[in-house]
């Protein structure tokens, strides 16, 4: 396998940049769910190149054509497809970089992987575009999950070294978490939304790019879902989010910080709360032994930054085999995390939904 | 699934603590690998309980009984199975933990997802123990890597705020590689681990626990391993290291501090060295586009200070619905993350022989 | 999982009867495989509506739209998704049997398990329109196939009790596999076509329909390809074959007429031809204990009548919860064996291509 | 994979014939299903070598160790792991084989397979007492399913030509469904069974061996379960039977008798029953469309004879390449179709059992 995840339910993602499109099949998805394609629509809105002047100017309307599996405005139980045209092509803009890869891009890994190949054209299957059909297959899981009382909302935690403030991962209502994602820059702190923003502008004015790190919460979770060692909820969210272009890290509550604590620091004491049992802080990100605690799931995600930048770079020319100059043109977001951020809550959302349905089937979701 | 792992190579990992034993079953093995036994076991023994003052003084030898699939020294390409019975078992020291859930600790959540049925005497499923069985899969795996010029090492990067040197992913030689996991305490600087082996004796004699981090990297594979978006190199090892208990945060190469970087200090150019192509710096940590570079691929694993603490804590008691004072007793690692080290080698020789296996399948590994 | 199958090779199929289409993903192609699109379409040409005057008069081009993962003539190794449009739909024909469920239909069966939410028009996933993105799938295979030396070919054995001569599974050359394939019927003898179109012109004309049997084979197939217990040969055949509509029943060699022999009668002494080890019958039909002997995979697929008969029948309808009559109208095919030969030699193509792929990996295919 | 199979309850099968035991992990059971040790083992004597007269002479108690995941009686909802030491081993018996490969057995295409480094004594891996483990897997399976009302049963359909009764398939009650198990021949007519033990003991006498076909049975079944096209009832089971060493065909309801039906014949009206929806005749044999009906799900395996004869056989010797004379010491099964009879119960009452579970995940299981 390679563009495909999921147990119960199953994502098989195809497409490339410059090809006739992109898509996904999911496979799995109960029958007679209703989906809002106006809602669906708006949350895919969120990443799509055009909705800020901090992204890409790669214009594209981004309306998915549902082939199979949706039918009379709901699930039907079917493998469900869906594809979303290319329309705003420019592959000259990447004609060269087949004999000479850019740095810190797949295009050494592709040619050697597919032996040339490989349909590269505006990076491929590798393209930020790829991130489109997550977020419809994500949109549709987020669809599902809201009507179970479960809820995914992500902001971005930092842009180089601007931090936003982080979620309150202890009380974390409905509100706080949806809220950054549905403001036109996706944060908790205006201030530091707007350091951030400056910081994009600037680099973007260098012809440089910048790194960033997205923090995502899930609420309302039951206790019990996961199945240690290796289908833990932290497994699962990690396999999957690193199918994210550019990114390098994944983290769970405390994450790194947490190799630096103390145990008695750390250690998060039970406590009951309106009769149920919880816990202090939420230190562990809303996983304990790989299962869903019933406090939110908390992660962070670390993206490198884009390794497209205007400046003028080293590589080598494959059948020269030397070392040449490289001057990147086309259009580049200076900042991959931004437009991450409903990523980063698709892909969760997805997940998440996985592994609701196999809680079902083990039958043992409950809180004591 | 659950304790299942690998694509082409299966593995499937059982036993509790205080069960009968512990072990796996490894499908998909080639036939006739030469398996030196006294080599395994050295590895194995790097991470015994007893093996250090450091760690718990829960005392096993550790010996795998081979089952099946091993015959005249080799692999037979029929599924192999070992197992290691469980000796030095003192269930007394565990028994409050099903009714009063030590924070931090899995018993809580097992105890919702499996209705208390699960045997957590030691923890059960979720000990430390299970890391041996991983040891066995992963040394084997470490042999077919080795005989092939694929080498794995670690060492304890991080004890709390006391930090080893960085392996030089660069250059990275073999016995630069080798030579932590083969000292009594896994570190490349003497100095840093006499302070970290001070800071360990402190925090156990003060009845607390201290987080780690370890780095781990292969060197010697080939270019083009792993298929994106989901079956990349990075997808699959985090999948896998996150089941290796205390694990929170996996990174790769410049990982979270790729976040907070320019594109311009990140990139890494690549440049012809001994007519071969190759990164500048290896900032990508040996993987673009979820593919090898054919630079060594470095990592880091973020573990949480042992939960078990000595210090009075306070938890719930479940059957009574209130918080109550608790008490551990019992043998514990003040850091998990120490022997955590060859945990992680063997986590990861293990995927990388299944994504080498995949390689040849895939008939594209190749240098161009 | 539901409509996806392969292990190295991954097929994911959708679409619906009288929705948009019908398509399919494969994941995990070799890159710079050619495809011949013409000789693909010919070989999909062979399963199409409206090719025989014994076939249902639906009529379709049925030509696949590539929407990805192929580029300038060949796989890229990025996966391919390709679109077949519906354009000839009659929903009318189909509008009643969501409450009057055909007898021996999926109409019963679908309603139950997609809770009245599936898109049952023309069959909807069960329809044997899904037959079409098999023939490209299995075309595309065959393709990657007969570049190694492997073929794929297969007959109608039996139209009812009317039989055609089987394949000489001893001595099966190219020409002898392929040529009923490429006839207008396609039967080894003539005499036995015939009398088979006379049987199907017969049940048509009466409003019935009748079963059939297909045989099918591969020759060129190198020894020890298979995993058992549960990844042999048979194993993965059987689960891909049991996934075309109307199949009741796969036997491997001499099958059910194994059961009825003597181990002295059945039993195949191995001998010497040209240098290499063979059977002397190969009643084995090329596998023995999941692992190819080298010798052609024979294999049958029995194929019950079309349900859809022009006859009155008795149902019932759900509502109402009474029994009722049934008269369908529509356009059936009176043997839906007929159009299934390709169709079985297309799961076949993919089935063994995918086990190919394996093989590789295993590192352990030649003959001794 | 290989020997592993499942989709939410996976079995991972491990041993050979004449190594230490064989055994199998079973991973995904539910928490806190109470298992009855004696019922257990009594289901398992039914398969044992020596239970019979008729059967090899080879003496093993197969009294399974439990490893892990059960406790206090019941499953813990860890992996569940058992061991059946090897006892009564001969392997002098088989020691000439991997040089003569026996006709019609997995001699040759192991030794191909495996390079020669298969542990092939008493034949190894593929032995027929692999099917010992099957047989415990699926006598727990059978526990939970009974505690849900749905029970397995099976029966010597025919030994060679003599026939056994079929099930009623419309009409078929617990007791009809269990007793032939319960037989110390199992048959459906006890006329039927002294000719068949009379043919068995006649070819055992000539040194002979002789085929058999089982017919098998699952009652209580809920409507909706399995999922279309490659997750169906019948790709599942069959994918699983074909596991069985000896086994050569698999087929549902009317099998291949239906190819030579009549739709008029064959179609099945679907009639009110005690205010349910069900079938008349249950030629579909349980399944439409992939899906369970209600009906009881029924099906045939055909085994060939035993390849292991008395009588001098004709094979090569791999070392010279050229054809010698071989005679077959040893102890062996005149009939394994008889010995089979539970093991058909047992693979289908775990490919049963995990469509229950993914039937609970689907949410969509009921009588409408």
């Amino acid at each position: 396998m390679s563009s495909e995840i999921g147990n119960m339910l199953h994502l098989s993602v195809f497409g490339e940049s410059h090809g006739r499109g992109v898509g996904a099949v999911i496979d799995g998805l109960p029958a007679g769910e209703p989906i809002d394609l106006d809602e669906l629509q708006r949350f895919c809105d969120r990443r799509r190149p055009g909705s800020s002047h901090l992204a890409t100017a790669r214009c594209e309307t981004d309306v998915p054509e549902f082939v199979s599996g949706l039918h009379a405005g709901a699930t039907t139980g079917f493998p469900l497809c869906f594809l979303i045209r290319n329309a705003d092509v420019r592959s000259g803009d990447y004609a060269g970089f087949t004999d000479t890869p850019r740095p810190s891009h797949a295009d050494f890994t592709a040619a050697v992987r597919y032996g040339g190949h490989a349909d590269m054209r505006g990076s491929g299957h590798f393209s930020g575009r790829l991130t489109a059909p997550l977020c419809v297959a994500g949109g549709i899981a987020r669809q599902l999950l809201a009507r179970r009382g479960v809820l995914v909302g992500a902001h971005l935690r930092a842009v180089g070294d601007v931090e936003d403030k982080p979620f309150d991962s202890r009380h974390l209502d409905g509100r706080e978490l949806t809220a950054p994602g549905e403001r036109s820059f996706p944060v908790i702190s205006e201030e530091a939304g707007r350091r951030m923003q400056e910081l994009i502008e600037r680099v973007r004015a260098e012809g440089d790019s910048v790194g960033a790190r997205v923090e995502c919460a899930v609420t309302g979770l039951p206790t019990g879902l996961g199945s240690p060692m290796f289908d833990g909820v932290e497994n699962r969210l990690a396999a999957a989010l690193f199918g994210i272009p550019a990114v390098k890290g994944v983290s769970f509550g405390a994450g790194f910080d947490a190799s630096r604590m103390r145990g008695s620091e750390h250690n998060d004491p039970f406590v009951m709360c309106d009769g149920r049992v919880t816990c202090s802080k939420n230190d562990a990100g809303g996983v304990l032994g790989g299962i869903t605690t019933g406090m939110p799931v908390v992660f962070e995600v670390a993206f490198k930054p884009t390794p497209s930048i205007g400046m003028p770079q080293r590589t080598v020319s494959l059948s020269m085999g030397r070392e040449v100059d490289l001057e990147i043109q086309g259009r580049h977001d200076p900042c991959v995390g931004l437009r991450a951020v409903p990523v980063c809550e698709a892909v969760a959302a997805f997940v998440m939904l996985d592994l609701m349905m196999e809680g079902d089937a083990n039958g043992t979701v409950r809180n004591p």
